[in-house]
């Protein structure tokens, strides 16, 4: 790994699209000091339900755009890139690079009492079988890992409809299968879903831990970037550090669902061209 | 316009995903005799709720990919880039190019009587207004053209739900205001939309004229062609045409998907890069 950049440069994260704003707001919580810059794809949102192929051409150009703009450390907030361009990046990009499956691995394991642990996400992260071989790896036998996609969560949350009918249906529809094997832990695996966290705690019962995968990503890039002497030293942790977010398109509804996704509303953003886009990827190829 | 091609070229179709498939199968049935090649573009899917801007950019990629294998026409299925992107491609591509907004106001303006016409369609579509315009070009005044915005409806039908209770609710949601609005027409502004056909006439009653869209671009297109003298000869239409299908990405459901927006199985596929894409929209700047 070469060229890793100074302690002052930013933290670069990027996700398909908004639902990535939940990591962004994770890691601003638990390092204030440090400077973020986001990208989000939102011109070619969703990934979760596209193949492998496309998705690691995606997250390369993107990860090459935050690279472009000197990160010194690049978070896949998207639980599909990182199911299917984690090794692929961390072969190409000059920077230490974090997922999120790891992450919400092992916050599970951790707080699961023995029973059998679910995991939901997109398509893509569900069938590529990253989360439930993480589980199997740390332990669990078959029986005890239960998966279960959630294709309409996104486009759901994409439209703001967090209260709605049609979301009740969509959780009870995806998630009995989950109440019936009497899972303990539930893995939210995609960086939409906490949006849905009361609406899906509040299904599961009190007694179903959910793992949040924007926490447990913090935790991992505050602690991988003390590991490599990149987090800035605490006298400087008072400064506020500065968010900037660059997307690819400006949807419709933006900045309504971006505000939803931070908690806040959002400022400082730029739009990134196709063209922009397909440079950063090439870069990524001659390094 | 230059390089206008051979009677024997086929006709290209492209769409953002595979709900044009709709408007080929139109098209295959009205001229049996013609090849047709489609571009779907799964990779980016869906255009509906992203910016002009965005669409415009890859909707010349989209034709450009068509015009570089070597078609005589190129069909616009999808609603949203032939709101944003139709004049721009008559701009700039060698060959004739329809879109189908215009043959959608057309019929339902041949389809009223009198009342109210609605629209339904992506947020793109809707908010463009330009099937809005075109029926007030027609003489509706401003009360008499009621348009919706849809946003659900392509994720529904991408995943194969059109009966289901999360659909039954949607359309109840979005169509509950043409119903108390007394449409007796409605266009049906998206290319995924005829596969609820019979959902949608069911609530709307059967006094409301529903105008698919791929009819009335099917037979847009043969006019046009005729005009042109680039059809194929009657002798000829006993061939049958040849069908090719280029997608940017495989979705997790297809095939299973797109053989319900064809009516059949999807045979004679292949997939684009991101590369051959770039290619295909630079090569339309050179032009």
């Amino acid at each position: 790994m070469t060229g890793v950049g100074a302690l002052e440069a930013p933290i670069g994260v990027f996700d398909s699209g908004l639902g990535g704003l939940t990591v962004l707001r994770a890691l601003h919580e638990r390092l204030p000091g440090e400077d973020l810059v986001y990208f989000g794809d939102t011109a070619r949102v969703p990934y979760g339900t596209k193949g492998a192929k496309t998705v690691r051409a995606f997250a390369q150009q993107d990860a090459g755009l935050l690279v472009s703009r000197g990160v010194k450390m690049v978070v896949v907030a998207c639980n599909t890139a990182s199911a299917f361009a984690l090794d692929h990046l961390r072969e190409i990009l000059p920077v230490p690079v974090l997922g999120v499956i790891n992450p919400g691995v092992r916050t599970a394991l951790a707080a699961t009492s023995g029973g059998a642990v679910g995991v939901i996400g997109t398509s893509g992260t569900i069938r590529s079988e990253k989360y439930q071989a993480g589980l199997a790896e740390g332990g669990l036998g078959e029986g005890q890992i239960v998966a279960q996609e959630c294709p309409l969560f996104v486009p759901l949350l994409e439209e703001g409809l967090q209260s709605h009918r049609m979301t009740d249906l969509a959780i009870e529809e995806y998630l009995a299968p989950m109440r019936s094997a009497e899972v303990d832990t539930l893995i939210l695996g995609c960086t939409h879903y906490p949006l849905l966290k009361d609406e899906i705690a509040h299904f599961m019962g009190p007694e179903v831990k959910l793992v949040d995968s924007a926490d447990a990503l913090a935790a991992a890039a505050q602690e991988r970037l003390q590991e490599l002497d990149l987090l800035r030293p605490e006298v400087a942790a008072e400064r506020a550090g500065e968010l900037s977010f660059l997307l690819s398109d400006i949807p419709w509804k933006f900045p309504e669902i971006g505000a939803r996704f931070l908690g806040q509303p959002i400022e400082n953003m730029k739009t990134v061209g196709l063209d922009e886009m397909e440079e950063a990827g090439h870069a990524m190829e001659q390094l």
